[in-house]
């Protein structure tokens, strides 16, 4: 199950480097164009740097090591993750700076934990309940990092206020191996909100609820160095609420339709497509529109449709055609042939990624390198 | 990135036949009730025998080598792959009879084609174009089968009727390694349509189409044997018809909360539950709901919502929250722990299994062994 044994891919390995290479990637494929990413990175490390934020992008959107190490190296401080073997599969991967987003449960879990604590320069993860803190204080052999997870109104994780704050914090300094570093609280339901306005006002009061379980906690004795949360679509009011001082974008370096459409031309819009989906045109017996060959298993289905963005085919309107197969209207006036390469936006870049083994990284028209997707489906 | 060296694996292959291991599966993870799917798989075994149908099962649905086996046990003559990857990845579990029901496009992909029809026992591959038979032809170094896929409405592969059927057949006749054994009719969009009636009169329709190629075909000389297509939701329909003698249906084995909609009492309906989705409450801060561990990346999210099926949680609405988790409504008047197992019915099932890396086979609350879905991905 080695994606790299597949049979094809002896041969789509050799194209790397030769002219025009990128038409021949095996498809459905994750694409990236290494200079558009690259400059995405560039600018949100210039943003972070200017606002005097610590950046660690969130890897549920990308799973790859190749990637953090370019986020790494372009100056973030490590990586998010969501769940603990994304974590597991990024450190063996040979991230050395992790920080574990959601809470996670039981005994297996905190060995786990515990485990990966051990073993990296730098892990922390969140706890939103006391019976969390119990368990990783049982299972830490050496200090681990927690921080609070804070509700700021998304109702998803996190304790709902100061009151638990207070009460997990007690339920941590009861617990020698546990150190806590500080608190978290991300909106993910205010990234997509249109509009700045919108977002800086969502933004605002979720901030006023973590800034009063940070003042409680620190009023208590507890030492909160990280505050840390926000995407890309609330880097602007993040920075400009000066709460947090650590962001988590992790969109930002791909970009996705989603982001696109409630970003518009806000600030925090300011990133370039740099991931596609590349597709075949596998049937062209049809007079209004041909069959390309990624469907509902290529791409995420939950944002909005994907849209070719292969200049010929550009507004050429896109929908699912079953598990395997896309429609795509045929551009007006010209002849589309079996064979033909069109690559697509997707709709919402996480779950989209989520599908792939495999990375291509392209530099115009040419392959430049396939990568492992280290942490597709490590969702436990 | 082989999924059962991740670092939670080894514990979890410890749990295999102990006493409710069931309840300690990693999760997000894909559940399979081993009792419900063998019923299943003897209920169509049994209808397509009696029908005088041959059973050729799509591995789409599933992309397990464990999940083939057990159809061909059963009674199938072979199964069905959407894409070449996927037929090499069953090839390369064992599986030697493999009919590819979507047209491919350029040499590579006929070369890869050709080495199929050369190592597997029973290898076919359908065309919908004289340049894909042209394609495969000079591709194939030994007989390869192949079949005419027809469009019999749907629009998304196919050739479009007659003429186009007999274009076809002349450029096979043609290539002294092509074998023309027969033509496909699959009508996707006709496999959810809601209630018997609306899917037999669409099936009669698409037949008729399907029927006159067939007779074009032999009036002018070729020899068609096979005549296969149909899904789950068509299989009373199509056996009605009487123009198929394979069938080609996926959905049946696992089921899914589309076809559950569509097919309500139908007899298409009749299938059981076999495939869940066991996620773990990770939050319960919240006073209305509950976060579990399993979101838009843990299921399709093109078809229906995810339903609990789990007895405590049945009724109680989940929505996606997010990339990894899921919210789910508290049961009225009873109390919610960290750590509590939920599993649910998926949306639609070949989605969702193409999350998944593993199977966990469960017989009552006994986990009884883990297989991997070797095909997962496998799009190309």
């Amino acid at each position: 199950m080695d994606p790299f044994t597949r049979p094809h891919m002896e041969a789509a390995r050799a194209l790397i480097g030769a002219p025009g290479s990128r038409q021949a990637i095996p498809t459905p494929a994750a694409v990236l164009e290494v200079e558009a990413f690259e400059r995405n990175l560039a600018l949100m490390a210039a943003r972070a740097r200017a606002a005097g934020l610590a950046l660690r992008p969130h890897a549920k959107s990308h799973k790859c090591g190749w990637i953090a190490r370019r986020q790494i190296a372009a100056g973030a401080i490590g990586i998010c993750c969501a769940k603990l073997a994304e974590a597991e599969a990024l450190a063996a991967a040979g991230i050395g700076a992790i920080h574990v987003t959601s809470p996670i449960v039981g005994e297996a879990a905190a060995r786990r934990a515990a485990a990966l604590a051990g073993s990296l320069e730098d892990f922390r993860i969140v706890i939103d309940h006391p019976d969390g803190a119990a368990e990783l204080g049982q299972a830490a052999a050496s200090p681990m990092q927690v921080l609070i997870d804070v509700d700021v109104g998304t109702g998803r994780t996190g304790v709902s206020g100061v009151e638990q704050a207070l009460e997990v914090a007690r339920t941590v300094a009861a617990q020698p191996n546990l150190n806590l570093i500080g608190v978290q609280g991300y909106g993910g339901h205010w990234q997509h909100l249109e509009g700045a306005n919108a977002r800086a006002s969502a933004v605002a009061g979720g901030m006023a609820r973590l800034s009063a379980v940070v003042s409680a906690l620190r009023q208590a004795g507890a030492e909160i160095r990280v505050v840390t949360g926000g995407g890309t679509g609330t880097f602007e009011a993040d920075a400009a609420q000066g709460v947090l001082n650590e962001v988590q974008p992790g969109s930002y370096a791909f970009m996705d339709r989603e982001y696109r459409e409630a970003l518009k031309d806000d600030p925090d819009g300011d990133f370039e497509q740099a991931l596609t989906i590349a597709a075949t045109v596998i049937s062209v017996n049809h007079p209004r529109w041909v069959t390309v060959d990624a469907g509902l298993k290529a791409f995420s289905t939950d944002g909005p449709l994907p849209a070719a963005v292969t200049a010929k085919f550009a507004g050429c309107g896109y929908r699912f055609f079953g598990d395997e197969h896309g429609l795509l209207m045929r551009p007006e006036g010209r002849d589309v042939a079996r064979g033909e390469r069109v690559e697509f936006a997707p709709g919402h870049i996480d779950p989209t990624m989520d599908r792939y083994d495999l990375l291509w990284l392209v530099r115009g028209e040419v392959l430049e390198d396939v990568v492992p997707i280290e942490a597709r489906g490590a969702s436990q």
